[in-house]
């Protein structure tokens, strides 16, 4: 029996520095255009001060999603570390902002909380630049009976394993879940990442993990297909939820041999899609845990993606149910 | 003979804090809407913790003027006072990364670094509630010969005449300033600060500084008139240069019997006007620094905070007279 709780995010939690760049700027720090590196402190006041005038925001992956979900009405809580600095205290006071239920203390020692320099191109491309500072030091500890309790869904992200204890605080997290009920979600980051975990996120989509959430490229990643028509083929052989976003070609959710197709909203301007993953990922699940069709819940992970695209930044904003007819 | 700095400003070096509030936020806190009220630590960690989720940048009305002369390409320097902490580091860092030269290492100890809660109504009208912090200890001994140097203009705010020392240290860059031949300019800050000030800033007037900046309710309160015509016909009495915007109705610049009109120019959409008159600021001063008629300096003006009120924040752009035509 699960408690109130209808989603726990565990993921690392995450400033964005955002700053408009020139094309020349990714050569000057050997980045490819749209990846995300993961850089040492000092590498982070290197390209801090390479950086032009920036604008502060809470970010992280899955943490957008907890922070999207929240503002959706749903119950949400969070796992994650930052440092008691003044980027912590920002990261925390806008999660608790919307209700999220913070269940670890900043810590008091360390290193600095976790800022992901986001390079913006002439072209909108985003290219990231993260440093995880106090990220690094989310520790298997910190994923217990207590910490967890009995949320509907655990939503897990995949940059969780490029932490050193992410692998055995995710097992533990999936452990606590089978035993109390709880449902657990993979979001697959991007596919990078997959590339570095690809054994170890197959065995967790093959023992404990129930939903998958994740982008053609990951997907493909992930089952090591060369088109998304094969990637729907080999999906026929698992049990998982796939939940799977297309940018304009919509999205694709399999599940047992049901397959639901939902199309994308056209809308006239995009302004910004950090984040639209991460929004449709709230909406998705805020319609699963609220016993919605798997239809209805693609069609609510539409609407919040198509709404975050509309407007700068990665997490979407309060009230967006208000406007939404299904 | 003045040196290379063209304009150094001294001024509340503040990081903004903003968010969307509701119609009730402001009965909440007691805050009349589009007021600007200075508070205490322990009050803004209350407003912060009533507040929603919130962006970060660097901001103070004198600093987005000095930000924007530095990217129109003109030399800059700043006196103001941050913390060594990670707001600090953020002012600092959006300050050099436009070429400014920063005058004053960050503080070791002392308050933190300021911060302004700029809260957004749904009409777009903004309050601000702010903590001065670490503003609050510049002082006299920080205003010196050598932080000053021998700038074409030094620019002060009127908010520096909230801080303890800030008379003492407005009249020793007045003194520094008449010594070696910069010019000073004064901006009036926001009519409320006048009503707190005016009788220190008509002796400042009236005794060394060169070039008031303000807008229509600013300069009318400076001189207690209920016009702007009848503002006009007192300033006849003025030997300073007043530079004087009224949004939509454009500015008016009177010098020495010369009085110059510039229209505004009609926008279509304007997305915020926070930091309008700072970059108008930015644009007449550089222009009078780079011995343009006034007519000119006014077109100067109207260009950067047109292209601010197109935008979202309060600092112009870099490269933004790549498109002036004059």
């Amino acid at each position: 029996m699960t408690d109130s709780t209808r989603l726990l995010g565990i993921s690392n939690a995450i400033v964005d520095v955002l700053a408009h760049i020139d094309d020349d700027f990714l050569d000057k720090i050997g980045a490819p255009s749209g990846s995300m590196t993961l850089i040492d402190e000092n590498r982070a006041h290197e390209i801090y001060a390479m950086m032009g005038p920036a604008t502060e925001m809470s970010g992280g992956s899955v943490a957008n999603t907890v922070a999207g979900f929240a503002n959706l009405g749903g119950s949400a809580a969070y796992i994650g570390r930052v440092k008691a600095d003044q980027l912590g205290e920002i990261f925390v006071h806008d999660m608790r902002s919307l209700g999220v239920d913070i269940r670890l203390q900043p810590a008091a020692d360390g290193a600095p909380t976790a800022r992901c320099h986001v390079l913006i191109s002439p072209d909108g491309q985003r290219t990231m630049q993260t440093y995880l500072g106090a990220c690094t030091e989310l520790g298997e500890g910190d994923v217990t009976e207590t910490t967890v309790g009995k949320p509907g869904v655990i939503l897990l992200e995949g940059y969780v394993w490029d932490i050193a204890e992410g692998p055995a605080l995710a097992a533990s997290a999936i452990k606590i879940a089978k035993a109390n009920g709880s449902s657990v979600a993979l979001s697959l980051s991007d596919s990078f990442c997959v590339e570095r975990h690809r054994d170890a996120f197959h065995a967790a989509v093959r023992n404990g993990v129930d939903i998958v959430v994740a982008d053609e490229d990951e997907v493909n990643a992930l089952l090591q297909t060369e088109s998304f028509e094969e990637t729907t083929r080999k999906l026929a052989d698992y049990d998982n939820l796939f939940a799977m976003t297309r940018s304009e070609k919509g999205s694709v959710i399999m599940h047992k041999g049901e397959t639901v197709i939902q199309p994308a909203t056209p809308v006239e301007t995009i302004v910004d899609t950090t984040g639209a993953g991460d929004a449709y990922t709230a909406g998705f699940l805020y319609g699963l845990t609220s016993d919605k069709s798997l239809q209805e819940c693609a069609k609510l992970g539409t609407y919040c993606a198509t709404n975050v695209i509309q407007q700068v930044g990665g997490r979407i904003e309060s009230g967006l149910l208000e406007g939404y007819t299904g």
